[in-house]
């Protein structure tokens, strides 16, 4: 039971960083913790391109944050948006009044899609960092299938056309992963749709998808991908996104009702707060033991924390890293409390992995390097994932949809939610794809 | 494979009725059938009350209808709202420019609330009859939840005080289902919440809950609802809803932020189309072979239609009714078709059943009457429920869930979508409840 003479940690947000300082604070002596989330919800991220693409269901990948800690009496958690922070009083304020004193902040809000200020982008592009952006997405794609089915003119217009911005884990997890959907699913559940004249852009400054693999890597992906009928776009961005166009960097035109943004995120809003120090990407200047120089009692985690990497450079913003560092910073606030010294955060690196569709995944620890194929690809990428996850309710239900789509190439929640992302405007915004080669 | 030369079925309404007639007609030869919805999928409509109580998720009752018929050739689906229908022409189409002709009409399109007139229940109660309604209330529901656990103030201006309209099946069933959230769910979970401070109120206009049922199962019924903490009123209606607040005919106030609507259902909008004649609640009055005197070639079917009872009066719109009339007018179709005669509809009553919270059914067959208690209770209802159930998927994934419920009592999915029915305004409509008597 906790009492209110318990030194109180606030933690803000409650992705991987923020649920894992919470779970190894949780049971603690003397402590209590308030996680505050603007969702009721922890989204397992690294999911997300499959509610969009109705391989799962939202609430497959949306654990309820109140359950996880439905045995911790000493982890209390509210829904609130935290809009101000004030790192000398460590107090944290939302807009709708709520308000919180720590004695320990622990700043965890993530990260938000950066669109580097292109033009359309914000308005008419489809980003994936959130479950609200996955079912967005999802209405969206089948919306676009329905509509097509029935008007085949719509075609012609470049309806089946998806322009992906960013070669990355999310650019190419849900390219795969759209091919899949107009390969395998439309055929068989649209009979009056001609999915062989869908197009699927995937476009990215460099010169090579899934940047941090291996070279080996690179080639195995665009091979991948190729095989499945996606376009590979190297060294081309997006420069601007209308509601039915994109237009390119090499001065070509997409006519196109999805542009899926998948092409950077920046820091939570409320790291420019209270006047941190803001590194790449708008992240918090962290120091190595996770605290914010200058502010005592205040530690940031996870995406929105510029974390050095033992050596140079900093740590990339991966679910891994920050559940390590959700943990770490845990321990080193039970060592602040008993009068320790804190210890400088190491990563122990659990390696990569990307899926690229159905059957096909890529995974590497180190230096080595591992292609993975057919049903073996989905287990374990799965077992990956689920050691992440939190729920094991959760982690049934995620299986039983796993599994099931081996035996039924039509299943997965192929639910239409009505909302704005479904309806188009067909009318508005119309153009021919153009390239500027011809 | 179907060809230009069959006989083109068009069917309006993928419910019950509408599903059950396409599953029939579904491979038999020289028959195409085009399957009409406003949505694109079939939504398992018994178990919304769940759904709105965080007890199954809403992918778990809402199914494909383009998975349930992708191995029938014959059976094509359109997602649209038919807003225009032809009988003479046997056309329908929809307010977006769809058009379909057909040589055979079903119209399937259920129904909608009915609010009788009553002032601000359009705009401020809560019904459920769509999968949409369910989310919303869960919505409602979590919000009031999450947002008086933050502000206990909030519970003295009524925010846990929830009035529910209609002592029916959903009346009841949803009743039970928020009172076992509040003793069981709410305190493993919200810490901070007085759920000793909440109020459920039940009201019908009747003399009786379940008013179907036999007179024990009545005493039944509320015996259990009252041991759950429900408030019944009977032979009390409600006069007006506002956002903040409820007047009773009997004249007393209630403040509440969450009036639940299960006090009536009417006929859906394209009942009034095209001169059909309406019978009780806006129903179109069909012939006892479930064909529209006057019309060749259309029929009327489910909760829309005012099927005559053998020997006097028309049959209740239940899920087992419009799934039998769907088998029905598949079969006079088919006899059509050969030219046979057509047989009139005969209802295999299959009994009614409801639930009355964790661990309590009630079930009558005919004049035999079963209590049902406990685990068996749940097991029993699920059968049933499953046994109408189309996809084996869903059968699995509602079973992983219900089953997760009795090892866990914070399980289920308690996701709170960020919308409208979530945002409540609680400046707004303050009212104290107060009685009439006092």
């Amino acid at each position: 039971m906790s009492t209110s003479a318990d030194r109180h940690v606030v933690i803000v947000g409650g992705g991987f960083a923020g649920l894992g300082c919470a779970q190894r604070l949780a049971d603690q002596d003397d402590v209590r913790v308030t996680l505050i989330d603007r969702n009721n919800y922890h989204q397992f991220q690294p999911l997300l391109y499959q509610v969009a693409t109705s391989q799962l269901a939202p609430s497959d990948i949306a654990h309820s944050l109140r359950s996880v800690f439905a045995d911790q009496k000493n982890v209390d958690v509210k829904l609130a948006e935290i809009s101000e922070v004030d790192l000398a009083a460590r107090t944290v304020t939302s807009a709708d009044g709520g308000r919180w004193d720590a004695d320990v902040l622990v700043l965890a809000a993530g990260s938000q899609p950066n669109f580097f200020g292109t033009p359309g982008a914000a308005e008419s592009a489809f980003p994936l960092y959130s479950l609200d952006d996955a079912t967005r997405l999802r209405s969206r794609i089948l919306g676009i299938f329905e509509q097509a089915d029935r008007d085949p003119k719509l075609i012609e217009r470049g309806a089946l056309n998806f322009v992906i911005v960013g070669g990355g884990p999310t650019g190419v997890e849900v390219a795969g992963a759209i091919a899949d959907m107009i390969s395998v699913t439309v055929p068989a559940t649209y009979e009056d749709l001609d999915a062989g004249a869908a197009q699927i852009h995937l476009l990215d400054y460099g010169d090579a998808l899934l940047k941090p693999f291996s070279d080996e890597a690179h080639g195995y992906v665009a091979k991948v991908l190729e095989e499945k009928g996606v376009k590979i776009h190297l060294g081309t961005g997006v420069k601007e996104v209308g509601t039915g166009h994109a237009l390119l960097s090499n001065g070509s035109t997409i006519a196109t009702r999805c542009v899926i943004w998948g092409g950077g995120i920046k820091a939570a809003a409320v790291a420019a707060e209270g006047g941190l120090a803001q590194g790449r990407g708008g992240r918090v200047d962290v120091s190595g033991d996770l605290t914010l120089a200058g502010h005592e009692g205040v530690y940031v985690i996870g995406d929105i924390a510029n974390i050095p990497e033992a050596g140079a450079g900093s740590l990339p913003q991966l679910g891994s890293v920050a559940l390590q560092s959700g943990h770490w910073a845990a321990d080193n606030i039970l060592a602040d409390f008993e009068g320790k010294p804190r210890k400088p955060f190491v990563y122990h690196d659990k390696g990569i992995m990307a899926m690229i569709g159905r059957g096909a995944a890529i995974a590497e620890v180190g230096k080595r390097h591992h292609e993975i194929h057919g049903q073996l690809a989905h287990m374990a990428w799965l077992g990956v994932h689920a050691s992440l996850m939190t729920g094991t309710k959760a982690k049934i239900e995620a299986f039983v949809d796993w599994a099931w789509d081996g035996f039924s190439k039509s299943g997965g929640p192929h639910v239409l939610d009505r909302g704005d992302a479904a309806e188009i405007d067909w009318d508005k915004d119309v153009v021919v794809s153009q390239s500027a080669q011809s």
